[in-house]
């Protein structure tokens, strides 16, 4: 995964920060204008009603299979996959007599959590993670009213199968609650599909770190940059999420019953957990940069050490050489480089030499930045 | 876009962090004297006039012609553009029983966005993108009282003409609406014209992103600063726009009708959304600063290494070559460099040489500072 | 204004941490205890008496001057400007039966801005920016009872000349507003002064921002510092203006009347910008850091890289040049140096270095060092 | 200690992010489904009971033991060690009555701290410090009802012995009081247990930052970063039973005596100051980094003075013996190289060179980069 | 000052950490276990018993005395200086029935500054600023009851001379007021005794600012970790302290008159005042590793400018006094090094020399490396 994300650094940040904002209505236009993302689905509507004996599934093609599944059941779950056709989706709003606003930010895919009360339902807006396209999350608007709930997912693909299975399965309580319980199961889904992907990055930090302390490479910081980046889109999900579920808990409501918000304070405690981790791993990327910066100046250092005594040592010894390597004419006078001419003119040359480098030597050994010393810096 | 920033880094700062703010009435003047900006406009005052079955556009060229047209029909939506003529903003401020402190707001063009409530009307103050010289924002004032919308533009052209169109061409219920759903639209107008400006904002951080990772350059940094203080001003912006519209969608005012806090709701959520995107986009630009540095940092310690590496194996082997290019005399002595008349002495130190050379690419090798190693670091 | 700042670095961060600091009462003092400060002015007293019709300045040599001129007026403003007499300002003290506590506060002319209700007055401290001495503040002290305001200033001088000219003139309705107004009129110019004094830190922080930006030098992160310093040292003298106002306008207390809320509220707006502008101040000087640090650590990259490149081509050169510069004696041995004797030796030297010069100079192109790229990078 | 951690640098970073994360319910299940987790331990029932004139410890190993010694006493202390038998545990949850959420939460071992009222019991969720294995933490979760408190550990093993020993030799007035004063010296304990804890770490701090002030070395940078993550992760576990304890000790609940509230608020005590340290330890850490950096770039600034003062000198001088080592025919052309002919040519040499040196020297020390001020940099 | 600082650098920091915290009760105790510090004093007892006519000293070697003291004075302030006997400590306790986990926290000596009411009396504790040993504070704990005070302090020696002479000889009104009054002027002495620590520090501070601007040494940043740290322990003393006399001032207890409550507001503010004295050393001090890091690098820039013109100048000219010291034969071929024997051969290659020296200065004197712009740089 770690490579996957190192070789698409060059593509991906572009499309990050501005993906699925482009396509607004217009400043100025009327509140409730609907207007289709041209990238949305065909919605495709899939109806599963309930009681305590039976359940029911079907695919509704029009949108009187809707108004027909409505009131045979005690809860009827109506949900619908794609936003492309406004005007299905008008004729659902209308039938469930949907504010148009509300409306309006069902379409609108980029909304934040959270959580409205109407006359007749409350509004419902969560962020779903994407499994695949972390960190980019998928807007889901549910509609809590009377015996029904009403949901819209951008995509088919969701994390509700199991709900679904309970429901056909007659697994726990399910069946018997109303429809604010399954408004809760969903929202559970919801928040507790945020923890695999968690923990992939978690995973991710891991080994970025990991490799970061053992061998720093000029990669990693962009590495490190995605991370961060993506962490803060994941907690712009899943922040005002904690606040929504908070608001559902908290807030009296008619639609939710008194024992369901016990289990939204279950679905609460896991969105503080999800922040809580969240927040540990924004800030041990920030750790990270220091770490980075750390291992690359102490690198340098090491290189600059290198550099520093063997040429240090070399200079003067060279400047000997080229010393006795001039010219200066002998014979003409006594006084130029007699030493040439002396006996042991060479040995004391070579000797004068080692002089200087082991001076050289027993200098940097005393500031430390040789042998034992670079020993223990070095650890080899 | 990028190019025209990093074009004007030289001209633009020293405008941009006092601009607007010098002049100011004299501290300790009374309250509620104007004084004009030489630079504002004169006024140009638009008059709309609307109920449900008509609609009525004209220009008022004197105060009378304000004072004929309001009364006339349900809602009046009075607009001045433009603050230089003191005198006939004084007469309109009469007409409408505004405070001079309010009044005093209205020609002080650096308000920041407020709601305040007096006895006839709400005076709200709003700051709307200016579209072609972001991030700077003109000042943009209302005052909503019993049927009539009073507001002042510091210059001719704004956001507002798509809300003109719908009052005309009878779009949604904007004509049935009062005058507080006109103070609405207006408002959701200001706020959805901060999208498109985030959106060119995010761009352009895009790409300086993408070539900050890939090259880094010494003006990078200018651009990064500058893109901190441009969002730093939107911000300044938005910040207290979400307050202003907040409490006029909290506070119980007779000028609001109920049903008209839901949309004020929504544009609430947009603005929320702004500062989302807004918070976002400078975390980003704050982690640009450590990747540049990072980045900066990276090549040089790669520059550095190369520079290591040759002078570390050449320094030796010059050595050796002025150690024998010195003219000790061989005559006078068997001590005085006899390696020199050697049969093989001059194949004997070029072996020396590569001894060296093989050493020291060795150890290089091994402290991971060439080939295997360096090919990860620099992928090619 | 910037010389002059760099010039004095050396001696101004002396004096502005501690100064105004250290004259306190010893701890364990009784309270309310009054210790002049060496450095206090004389007071000089100046009342001015007004009312609808009429208005009366004197200066008050003696105690019984004041006590004459309370009660003839409908507002009576009595001034003091020095606090070196410790006696009469005890007696004044008395006359308007201040609390000890209050009296003490007067005094010791560090007090943040604070506003506390007594039984017959309310006493508000606030801080006036000093004009040729920012970021320093004075203290301005007022006592606002039934029909007189009672202030303290650490010197002559102030800022409320324009004021006294409204009474004196009869501008705005001042002379018709009672003394809470009064209060009000002295703490907005006092709010008001701010803006100058920020303005000038605004100017030199942009004359700062481009010198950086241009050429980093050595001396700029003192100025940064010292920029950060007074900033902070402002921020310490308005936030706490900004709660004292807010008090004001909130806390209901029968000397304010309720008219005179809405101005405050209006001064409570000013500080509110001064703030905001202090703040984005603050950050944009953060920020300068950054910029600073990244501008000389580019500056040495570009200086290590032209090292880099001239050493390391020369280097393997003057190797070569040292190779044939060596003494073995080719006349003993066919293996030493033939090439000295080549025909074409010298010209296959040049060739050779010639060769390794152009494939470094491939090499460091091909890395991005030189030419069109170096061109990129420095934009020349 | 600080050996041991530096020791496993390399795999322990890699578990402690995501440990105990991994084994979840999948998104979707139905709340309160229990899956044991793999490396649960067997659970091992250990009963107290006792009132003010005895008290009886047994060992449960059926659920009927259980059930049997409830009701026997005044207060009945339940404790399970390890949690894999569900059955058991779901056993026990029925006889106790506890809502199966609050069961889950039993199982699922990586909760937050917190107090959640069940009609019947409160359910107290803690964190105990791990001694031998921080800063991993086990969860500790209590249910207090009447008369009774159940408790589960994940493992064997806990600090909880003084308190028992108080039950069975009647120290302090444990015996006299009920279930909610045993809650409270449990809790008490827990709290308690996080000191050494911390105190490890602050001496491990203090080692850590001795030695980086005394020679900085690239492990360092690890140790810093990985001391953080620890301190992060303390924080996680202690912060949130800050706001438990607040909770008990706040919140009417008729399961608390009043005079137990006074302990807790001791215990509260104890929280805020280990918060207060731990909170001190992560600002002494992260101000590491800055020291690390700081001491790694002074270091460096001083192996670049060495070379630069070395390779400055030698380098003029190295060109000068290099010019007068050139082979210019002096015989052909009276300009060519006269100086190595002069009587006192090679003196003439020496003293050019020795003059360099020297205003080099000079230079340097001129600039405070020898010398005397390299004495006082370097305290040497 | 400075320079005792410095010099302890190595003892200090190990001792600041985690000094005071190791001599806790064990986890698990019984609340209310008295252990005492084996460090702590023998307790001395010193009551002084006082009304408006009267006033008496004594000491007090057994409890007996202290009972005898009690009720023969309005206000008798019992203070007890060493924490060594405990029994004596217990028989006080039980004559002013003092709980015994408020006796807990007396002995303990590392509260945190905080108000408990009890039932007959309210208990505060405080920390006082030791004197010599700076940032190191003393527990200083208060029992405030009807007409008695009864205090500990760790060791004998505190700043309440003041108050005790102010008694003795009638100064102010404290003779007059009751227990409530004294316990506000001891805790006045107490928050006014940090005013002259934090001035040494401003002063340690400014110091240190002046000599990092001046010339970075490598000590500075060990110098400015530590001042940090002892700012963050001023920092846990003072900031409590705050809230603490906040709960005094806000708080309704039959303990402290209304009229008292007047001084404690005064007190409150110097708290503020404290803290935001405090809070701007903090970010000076912040700013200075800025400016450390800064001064370090802008000066190795100097010194890498300085060795690159040398080394850049100079290499170019080694290499061409390298190339006519090779010993090509001129005599085998006219293409081996004829430029030896030319006539001008010498001067020429001196020229040429002269010329790659020029044009290299030039292209440092354009980049800005030299000359004018350095002078700039250094201001010399």
């Amino acid at each position: 995964m770690n490579q996957t994300r190192s070789a698409s650094t060059e593509t991906k940040p572009l499309g990050s920060l501005t993906r699925g904002r482009r396509r607004r209505t217009p400043p100025g236009s009327a509140p409730g204008t609907l207007i289709a993302d041209p990238a949305a689905q065909r919605p495709l509507v899939r109806i599963i009603g309930y009681g305590p004996e039976d359940v029911e599934e079907t695919q509704a093609a029009r949108i009187e299979d809707v108004a027909q599944a409505c009131g045979k059941w005690p809860v009827v779950w109506v949900n619908v996959d794609g936003l492309a056709d406004l005007d299905f989706i008008r004729a659902i709003g209308r039938m469930f007599a949907v504010h148009r606003l509300a409306l309006e930010d069902v379409v609108n895919v980029h909304q934040r959590p959270k959580v409205e009360e109407y006359e007749d339902h409350l509004f419902i807006v969560s962020r779903m993670a994407s499994i695949d396209d972390a960190p980019h999350t998928e807007q889901f608007a549910m509609f809590l009213g009377d015996g029904y709930l009403l949901t819209f997912q951008e995509r088919a693909g969701d994390c509700f199968d199991p709900v679904r299975k309970r429901i056909r399965l007659h697994r726990g309580h399910i069946r018997e609650a109303g429809a604010d319980y399954l408004a809760y199961a969903l929202l559970d889904a919801v928040v507790d599909g945020y923890f695999p992907v968690l923990e992939d990055y978690g995973e991710d930090l891991e080994i970025l770190e990991e490799s970061v302390l053992a061998a720093p490479q000029s990669d990693h910081i962009a590495q490190i940059h995605e991370m961060k980046r993506d962490l803060l889109a994941l907690r712009r999900a899943i922040w005002p999420q904690r606040e929504m579920i908070s608001a559902l808990t908290r807030d009296a409501s008619k639609h939710i019953a008194e024992q369901t918000r016990v289990y939204l304070r279950d679905c609460y405690d896991h969105t503080i957990q999800l922040i809580d981790i969240l927040e540990t791993y924004r800030e041990v990327a920030s750790g990270l940069v220091d770490v980075y910066l750390s291992s690359v100046s102490a690198r340098m250092n090491e290189i600059m050490k290198v550099l520093t005594i063997i040429a240090t040592i070399f200079i003067p010894l060279s400047f000997i050489t080229g010393l006795y390597g001039m010219n200066f004419r002998s014979d003409v006078s006594p006084w130029n480089m007699p030493e040439l001419a002396w006996y042991f003119g060479y040995p004391l040359a070579l000797g004068l030499m080692a002089c200087v480098a082991a001076g050289l030597l027993y200098f940097f050994r005393r500031r430390g930045w040789l042998g034992g010393r670079r020993g223990e810096d070095e650890g080899d």
